[in-house]
């Protein structure tokens, strides 16, 4: 039998980052993954919408292996399918056995399909991590032309706007009232979708799948209100669950949210086990209640955390702020913490800056692009809450600002007062600099 | 004569946001800002060096003063020649008197001229702030072919990228071993005068004007040790002094940096005269001792801080941490906080955690760049002291993360588990995420 100090069960991003953040903390611990992926085949997970309009090929979405080999972390090419926590060992597929002293369970989660008819027909896809099922798809693209993707939610459209710069009719099917209505407020919800019908993609909100058209393969969706939309191919995509088979096979208990219960150091109930990713529960940064927040930078934050305290525990999860950004042609939108309804929901009192200003400086400079903002503070602690954010490329970055001013709990004033830097290719005027203009505004309510 | 409750002397970026803010903080209040400047004619500072390459002419280079009266912000334009301390009021150069009862100070800097024989011929600029003067500059460069630049730190480096687009030869003259040496430590300056060489531009480091050639009109630069270099421009762009003038008439004291002295709240030795930006000293935020850095981000930082201040103070300015990026063809570099040299010169004992990475994910995405981090880590606290950053567009926010882990004084185990977003089109990828990344190898060191 294998005897490893530390398994991983999973090679996506959170397994890779929990094996290099335990190698660098232990040294000379013996640290294996095992997954079901060959060598050369694990996905980019947030890549995934890209292969079908920019990169071109699953091929050149890979995660290089080298981050397992060149950190010195044992691969194991298989499917565990047991753990017995009193042996510490975990069995797999092929009846191998591993012995392990600390286990990382980092097993993902899968696509939620609808249980509607049609749902099994050929042409019917979801964003399966899986090279073989992505080229397939490739293929299935080359035939079709009518394309109906079930589920507005930020994946959605990137996939809408991938298979959109491939000349496909493009439309998305969402239930509630807007596309991205979970991830971002009223306003910011309506500009994305404006965006999308610029770019020719329709957009059926408050539309909701009843069944999926066709005998053999996909002719249509019909949606509940009786309307059929013709589509060659339709692609699900209303969200993933946290794979925890394995998990509950132990025996870990699982949480409100469907993920495996950890506590703040990323430990099951069993404290040689710990869950990171998709397959784990998380807090919420702001009221440390259950989140099923599902994020590739957020299952690498837990790999980073869990890496370091396997063998002692030296870091503590904080809870989730929640931070990201999408793309829907080049107009950028993203958002870090919580958006107003959030805030509402979680039973916050607070205040509002918002703000709108070119995103060079002066606005004259070619390629500049309006860049608009929403910070959200707290109004007693006058603490930053959140904040949105639309503009061009630099969108992603500014959110990960936010995020450090959110993370380090500033106040309305330490924001409006926060020292940016600017220069006129790369940032707003230092004038109207949004942070501090947005924080300025909100502190004028309070 | 004229009566008003909030006298600004100065109409640039730090006026107009002290302006700005004060009116956000003092409703009823009266504000009036004297500039020099004609109405249209406020130049956009760090626009200058874009005016010649990429955004064509001064005039499309301006701040608006819609900014003024927007926020019912009263405009003179007119010379202050002297403040009567005691009266408080303000003689302008046409003999008229403006009584205040709060007086900012935010009279900018100017460029300092090497008083080298030559200094004085035709085709000798600077980077003068004044639309007329710029416009001169304008028309020289089409009759030109030779240019030299003297001094090379960023605003050098960025008038010669731009003369180089126009089809210049350029020349930079940089009397230090390196271009950027007092922003940057030796490898991000070697790499941006590798970049300025494969654009081909000249460098010459290590080289000291002696005398500028020429009868009439620049016919070339002789340097200390003999060599003599074709021109036929000369640009002048060694550094700007604080502009003290009316405040050393005022008797206001001056501080070792040659800047006004002021408290942390933004007063002159006189509690109802402050003073912000490049007249003003500043204190650097790591060791409180004077600073000479001079930026328009950071004249903005104190316009907010005094414009809220200056009917009680509201906002300490905790000390400049130096936050800035520029851009040298498609190549971005930036600095935030301390760099090595600078946090040995202070005093700090510190660790350091150097990575590279592409700046999308995949990195097989178009216009995917290099993206290299420097973070610098204090020993004994484990707090961020600075970072340096090098890559593309999106450089400059990025500063601006590091900026706002500085600034909460974050350790390099929060650093390591900062909770930044991704998007394959906008970031790094998650796994090997460079600020996490960075602070992880630095960790690792201590």
């Amino acid at each position: 039998m294998e005897q490893t100090d530390v398994l991983i069960i999973g090679g996506s991003a959170g397994g890779i980052v929990a094996g290099i953040t335990a190698r660098r903390h232990y040294k000379d611990a013996k640290i294996t993954v095992i997954r079901k992926e060959k060598a050369g085949q694990v996905l980019v997970p947030c890549g995934l919408p890209y292969i079908f309009g920019t990169v071109g090929t699953p091929e050149k979405n890979i995660m290089p292996d080298a981050l397992l080999s060149g950190n010195n972390i044992e691969l194991i090419v298989g499917e565990a399918t047991s753990i017995d926590r009193k042996a510490k060992t975990v069995t797999t597929a092929n009846g191998e056995s591993i012995g392990y002293q600390k286990l990382v369970l980092a097993t993902g989660s899968v696509p939620i399909i609808i249980p509607i008819p049609g749902k099994d027909l050929e042409n019917v896809f979801c964003a399966t991590k899986d090279v073989d099922y992505l080229n397939g798809l490739l293929k299935t693209l080359d035939g079709v032309k009518d394309v109906v993707i079930i589920g507005g939610g930020f994946i959605g459209l990137e996939f809408g706007d991938e298979f959109k710069k491939r000349g496909l009719n493009v439309t998305i099917v969402e239930m509630l009232p807007h596309c991205l209505q979970i991830v971002f407020d009223e306003g910011f919800c309506v500009l994305s979708e404006d965006k999308l019908k610029e770019r020719g993609i329709n957009v059926k909100t408050n539309a909701q799948a009843e069944a999926i058209l066709g005998d053999k393969k996909v002719k249509g969706l019909k949606l509940t209100n009786g309307e059929e939309l013709k589509a060659d191919m339709l692609f699900m995509c209303i969200g993933v669950r946290a794979d925890t088979g394995l998990a509950q096979k132990a025996e870990l208990q699982i949480g409100e949210t469907r993920g495996i219960w950890v506590d703040e150091y990323g430990r099951t109930v069993d404290k040689d086990i710990f869950a990171i990713g998709d397959c784990a529960e998380k807090r919420s940064f702001f009221t440390k209640k259950p989140s099923a927040l599902k994020l590739a930078s957020v299952a690498c934050n837990e790999g980073r955390i869990v890496g370091a305290n396997l063998f002692g525990l030296k870091r503590r999860n904080e809870g989730v702020i929640g931070s990201f950004a999408t793309i829907i042609g080049e107009f950028g939108v993203g958002q870090a913490g919580l958006t107003e309804a959030a805030a509402t929901t979680a039973g916050f009192d607070f205040v509002i800056g918002e703000v709108k200003t070119p995103d060079k400086h002066p606005g004259s400079l070619p390629g500049t692009k309006e860049l608009g903002m929403k910070l959200i503070f707290e109004k007693a602690s006058q603490e930053i809450l959140g904040g949105q954010v639309y503009g061009g490329s630099t969108v992603g970055e500014v959110v990960n600002i936010l995020t450090a001013l959110i993370q380090s709990r500033m106040t309305a004033n330490e924001v409006a007062t926060f020292q940016f830097g600017t220069h006129p290719l790369f940032t707003p005027s230092p004038v109207p600099y949004p942070i501090a203009n947005a924080a300025e505004i909100a502190l004028a309510k309070l």
